[in-house]
């Protein structure tokens, strides 16, 4: 119970080209034409906000993976994209990537902002902070930095990032035609950032937004993930396969945010989730088999092995994974949490590598539930009251079809047990997730307002 | 003549927040609140598809002056607003600055080739090496780079993006279901570059753009800018204050171009044009008096001061400038020919600093006509017809109402002389400008496919 109102669930919707099952573009009803399409994307955008969801979100890289004959892998760029999705919705909050690894912090403050004006306040940022030398590659002769590395300039870089989207005041703009003042150089603030990575003077060229401050978002689950996250997110998004790892990991950043100080309402923890939904557990159960003899295994063999650091080619399909000869965590760079959830299901489930491939080909080791809609709402109203979330990423495995089953029965279903709005209630991203809008923090000390030209 | 056909002219709008001139945030009719309202740049977009014109057009920069309190200054980031634009119109090309300075070559290349899909072929860059520290100071702690060196990054930048563009063959998406073979691998090329400023391995994760490449527009003037556009750009945006100017620079440019063996119609020549329209002489002047007096001394004395490169604050106001004073123009490191530009235009009309800063308040020293209809598109014939311009570069100095009144009235001016289209013959942006859709060069040698996955 949050303010003496029913605690209801929140949904985010990750659009990822045909859908998240791997074997999607496939499906005689898939559209792969359509991914660089933006009017698929539309009909995509306004389908959920149809289903009042609280939002959409496009994960992003900065490169191709050497994978390309087996599946869509191609993305338009995230802000094109919710700028062009901002034109044709009207509620749903528009969650785009952008990594703070690959990219300088006043571009990022700026395209945000940007987007949560054109959007009349309905952006979200999701950190990332890269993987893989696909990306590295196309941004320089060095490899990808460490983990470490990687989080340690992502601190910087969102301090950077604030500090821009609150270098104005909220009324800093006057706008007095008759004397000619536009605006009160003393509302507009340089944030002089010195730091390890970053020199930034600001002000940034764009008026604070509508929102205070763009929403964040965050995915990390590694140690430094969480603790970032932990700090920092307003959104998570997280890979949970059972209810206690859900229920582990929802606690343990709640726990973190009390220690911190944060309120645990401040940030909402979405688990992924992939419905396969079916009239009946059979026609479910039919529509999920279908997808996985899509697959490829040779794609799923390397799927794995560049996860798992190893090449995994020489081994049988049907045997076990070769736990004894894979890289212990602590040598993976990036992906660190993923890497641990692939050993766990396969070691509790004990399955061989074949089955471990099918098993992560929907959802890339999300969660998954084949079922009914009444199954479905039981799994996500059960998380939610046993502590496992707060709502759910949904990753249909396929566009569109499994989105409009999602929207046309499992959302009724929630609405009926009063788990999810009927309708917004809101306008802003914000305002949806039930997030505060941030205060403007103060200047930087000694800065006072910006030097201004001498108007004589 | 072009191809048996009467030669016409090309017609960009140039949007600037509320207009070129710099007190037309004043005007009693104009909207400075609209500045960040894209619904604001929608009906402006939407007014310039109504007029046929060719092209839109956002300049851009990543700082923001010290002169906030004189006028309007702050901007949307271009992506994110041409991309909304391109849902709200079908046929306008959607021109987007990029600078080579502050950015990296796969972002801009791929931003580009997003918003031509989106756009459906509608997508120009607008090349900049950015001007100024304001910029300069929110990507590090050095000053901008000295004016060659800029040019020097360009060019490599340049070469990234266009490799980059064609790292996918126009038919590399198989896309066949039954085989599961999504793209074929031998026609996606890693580019391998590694050059002074930049290592980028590539391909690019978006196909082929639909215009094969976005249109490249391009408005340095100096004489490194002017060799940068007569190798590269195929719209040329340019100040020229006379039409004997406008003349020198035509046949300069040209000929640049006939020597390095490119077709002349192969880039545009767009001078900057800054039309205050009255349907009598009279009105014409009234309006311009009306804006110019509106203006603000203290805001001219900067600008001016910051072009010249030398405090004018001490000198009176109606007085010359201090010519013996002035840096050479060899010294100058940003806008160049501009400096250049204005340092004529007062010697040639023995202009006092007032005088001057007046007659650079509409349009920043671009072309600006006071009249009739009639007598703004004899102008424009004159330019077109006498060797100075193969269209214009439209700088409406207040929005909307002065938008509107140039496709109302002198549109229509120009059509009845057969002058202008009465209605788009193109669907992209390169087929309204004339220009060829380039095909894609042979993949760098030695390359061939990209090392695809073993399909085992």
């Amino acid at each position: 119970m949050t303010r003496g109102k029913k605690k209801q669930l929140h949904l985010n919707l990750f659009l990822r080209n045909t859908g998240h099952h791997e074997a999607s573009w496939r499906h005689p009803r898939s559209r792969p034409d359509g991914v660089i399409d933006v009017r698929y994307y539309q009909r995509l955008a306004q389908t959920a906000e149809r289903g009042k969801l609280d939002s959409l979100f496009l994960a992003d890289s900065y490169g191709l993976p050497p994978t390309m004959q087996f599946l869509v892998q191609q993305a338009l760029e995230p802000f094109t994209l919710l700028s062009a999705l901002a034109m044709v919705t009207s509620r749903i909050g528009l969650i785009g990537t952008a990594s703070t690894t690959y990219n300088e912090p006043y571009h990022v403050a700026r395209k945000f902002v940007s987007l949560d004006h054109i959007s009349g306040g309905r952006a979200g940022w999701n950190i990332v902070t890269s993987t893989g030398n696909a990306t590295a590659f196309n941004f320089g002769a060095e490899p990808l930095p460490d983990h470490t590395d990687r989080y340690r300039r992502a601190d910087e870089f969102l301090a950077v990032v604030q500090a821009l989207w609150d270098s104005w005041e909220e009324d800093a703009i006057v706008g007095d035609k008759a004397s000619g003042l536009y605006v009160d150089p003393a509302k507009l603030h340089e944030i002089s950032h010195a730091g390890e990575h970053f020199h930034v003077r600001g002000p940034l060229n764009l008026p604070r937004a509508p929102q205070g401050q763009p929403v964040l978002v965050q995915a990390g689950a590694s140690e430094t993930g969480r603790a970032f996250a932990s700090r920092h997110a307003e959104a998570i998004f997280t890979a949970q396969n059972t209810l206690a790892d859900g229920q582990r990991f929802y606690a343990d950043v709640k726990g973190r945010m009390r220690k911190l100080g944060r309120d645990p309402e401040a940030a909402k923890i979405l688990p992924g989730l992939c419905p396969i939904i079916g009239d009946t557990p059979a026609e479910a159960q039919d529509k999920e088999r279908e997808l996985n003899e899509l697959t490829q295994p040779a794609y799923g063999v390397y799927r794995l092995s560049n996860l798992l650091k190893m090449d995994l080619g020489g081994y049988p399909l049907d045997g076990p994974l070769p736990y004894q000869e894979l890289a212990h965590n602590a040598e993976i760079n990036s992906q660190k949490a993923r890497h641990q959830l692939y050993l766990d299901l396969a070691r509790r489930e004990n399955l061989t590598i074949r089955e471990l491939i099918l098993r992560t080909a929907t959802s890339r080791g999300h969660y998954s539930i084949t079922g009914t809609p009444v199954e479905i709402a039981d799994e996500m109203e059960r998380w939610m009251r046993e502590g496992a979330a707060d709502g759910f990423n949904l990753m249909p495995p396929c566009f569109p079809t499994e989105l409009d089953a999602f929207v046309d029965k499992v959302v009724p279903e929630l609405q009926n047990r009063d788990l999810f709005r009927t309708d917004y209630e809101g306008e802003t991203l914000r305002e949806h997730y039930g997030l505060e809008r941030p205060a403007r923090a103060a200047a930087v000390a000694g800065t006072g307002g910006r030097a201004a030209v001498s108007a004589q």
